[in-house]
């Protein structure tokens, strides 16, 4: 069986050059091991992960690539020592399948920044020298503690995008304590990161305002996510005018901004989580020094931390705003996703249109 | 009587003009309200605030300008509604001098990011109107609330430089949990604020690595000063030596400098703070989103914080390292300052020098 030439059970779509198109591709998985979960795929978010790597924007992918890090599913199968799973259950995968399991790191459950490196659920070197592959796939073999459990009820489509964009703005809003009702949140961009900022606010008991460049965006921000705010970015009038009232906000802009503007408007003391990754941070030391602010970054989350959102998604009945399509229409998303023009998060539906 | 014309019972000295030249000025100070004290001023501690405003390097400076804002004494008045001061007392006086007393941040005695602006202690608009002068006088007059008391047998000369040098650094090591035994921290820069920090680092039981462009400080840094460790920060593999080992990282440097090679030393999730005013922060998004870190800004610090770290210092018997000088000698003093010449801080003997 040779994977890289198309042969093995587990049916992919993966990107072959940078050029970053997908088409079907067949591979390989390893045998589940006795620690192992083996889940059948049945929906997976696309995340701008997926653009990046597979038109090689970091110059490190390695081809064939199958992205994909938003990954939910049933379980088909588990190893003989795996105590927390069993067949049928609805379980999420997430953006690392792996970690030394040793460090102070992953001792304290972060994983992600395990001292010998997490592995990444595509595109990294896995233990046994292989390259992940990630779920736009049938199927996916992982280690029981990189797997979380999706409460009964909790719609698998809608779990898809709190692997990646739910983790990401989670982690940093339970880290500085925004879980404050009454505080005020300010959240840039309102994409996939941005909207479920949105609503994990508003489910903290949060003031919630929504900065955005497009004007578009503003009735959707106040009436479908319910925010309480909305201020066109563009506008100095309006910026300035909520100059020292917030306590936190969290920028999820990956494009190119300034620092200056937004950290004004930060209470004395206050908290901006950079979640993006524009080319460059600059800002005056004056913007922060003078308020004695903080700008802090983050990179998402744990897996306690990961099961943890999970459960308070489905106790507060948060569920991410998605558009399902076929595999078939990946390509087209993608460009989409560059365009900004999803609202606010593609979920493949891997189990009907994986064929 | 008319103070701008040389007049009036306090003699300081002043700068006259940008060219920061200070020479002796005779000028008045308001007389004794009921919630004030009144100082006879035995000791001024030398700031580079001092070289910026005398210089009119902000383009703000209001001549005559009297610096100083590391204010010891000797209370000599006190208004009828003085509850914590008595004549005799030793006490000093910090960078401002009032502020609003009724605002979230005064009523958080945060009072330095009072909300109507707080009071600085030499070239700030006062209540009534005139312009504050500073500590290199024979006199003060001050509300209360802004005058600190100073244990009896810690030395009022070494008592100056923590009412700038000291609470600024001391108020965000205590805001971001510096006070951990057993942590790490990194101290970049070695002047007045600097070899505060490392006091303060040590007393606090953490283990200090002094960063500074200058080997000579080196022997110092770990003589002296008690550090731990000593970086030359021009040398790469020194600086790399030490990748993601430091819990914190005080920066004192007010001159340009990168920002990802010392961010890339805090382990994950800690917390770089900045006191000084380099020209511009610029940092690569991944030094803070990758490790989850922080880069924070500071400012002095409030009235409690001010009142607790001189007794901290009191306790642990932790003392400035000065250099004693005679007001007649500012002039050079202030050049030795710009070329960091003075080990670590030039203090005024007023009561014996200025007659």
């Amino acid at each position: 069986m040779d994977a890289e030439c198309g042969a093995g059970s587990c049916l992919g779509w993966a990107a072959r050059d940078p050029s970053g198109f997908l088409s079907p591709y067949r591979f390989s998985r390893r045998v589940v091991g006795g620690d192992d979960v083996s889940l059948r795929i049945t929906h997976c978010g696309v995340c701008y992960a997926d653009v990046a790597w597979t038109r090689n924007a970091l110059h490190n992918s390695m081809y064939p690539l199958v992205p994909g890090h938003e990954i939910v599913g049933v379980v088909a199968e588990i190893g003989s020592n795996v105590k927390g799973f069993k067949v049928g259950d609805h379980v999420g995968v997430g953006t690392y399948v792996d970690s030394c399991r040793d460090c102070e790191y992953c001792n304290d459950f972060l994983e992600v920044h395990c001292s010998k490196g997490s592995i990444g659920t595509f595109n990294s070197i896995d233990i046994d020298g292989t390259v992940t592959k990630g779920g736009y796939s049938s199927y996916i073999v992982v280690h029981e503690r990189y797997c979380f459990k999706i409460p009964d009820g909790y719609p698998l489509a809608m779990a898809a995008p709190l692997l990646c964009a739910g983790i990401t703005v989670y982690t940093p809003m339970m880290r500085h304590k925004m879980n404050q009702p009454g505080k005020s949140l300010g959240v840039i961009g309102l994409g996939g990161l941005g909207h479920m900022a949105v609503k994990f606010g508003k489910a903290f008991g949060l003031k919630v305002t929504v900065f955005s460049t497009s004007e578009s965006k503003r009735e959707e921000a106040l009436k479908r996510l319910g925010a309480d705010g909305f201020v066109n970015s563009s506008d100095q009038q309006q910026m300035e005018s909520l100059t020292k009232t917030l306590d936190f906000i969290i920028d999820t802009a990956s494009g190119d901004h300034p620092f200056d503007p937004y950290l004004s408007l930060l209470k004395i003391c206050g908290t901006m989580v950079l979640v993006g990754f524009p080319s460059e941070v600059k800002l005056h030391p004056g913007s922060i020094n003078l308020g004695s602010r903080s700008l802090s970054g983050s990179l998402t989350g744990g897996t306690k931390d990961t099961q943890d959102m999970i459960e308070f998604c489905a106790a507060n009945k948060i569920y991410p705003e998605i558009e399902i399509i076929n595999i078939q229409y990946i390509n087209e998303a993608l460009e989409r996703l560059i365009k900004k023009d999803v609202r606010y998060r593609f979920v493949i539906d891997i189990k009907n249109s994986l064929k």
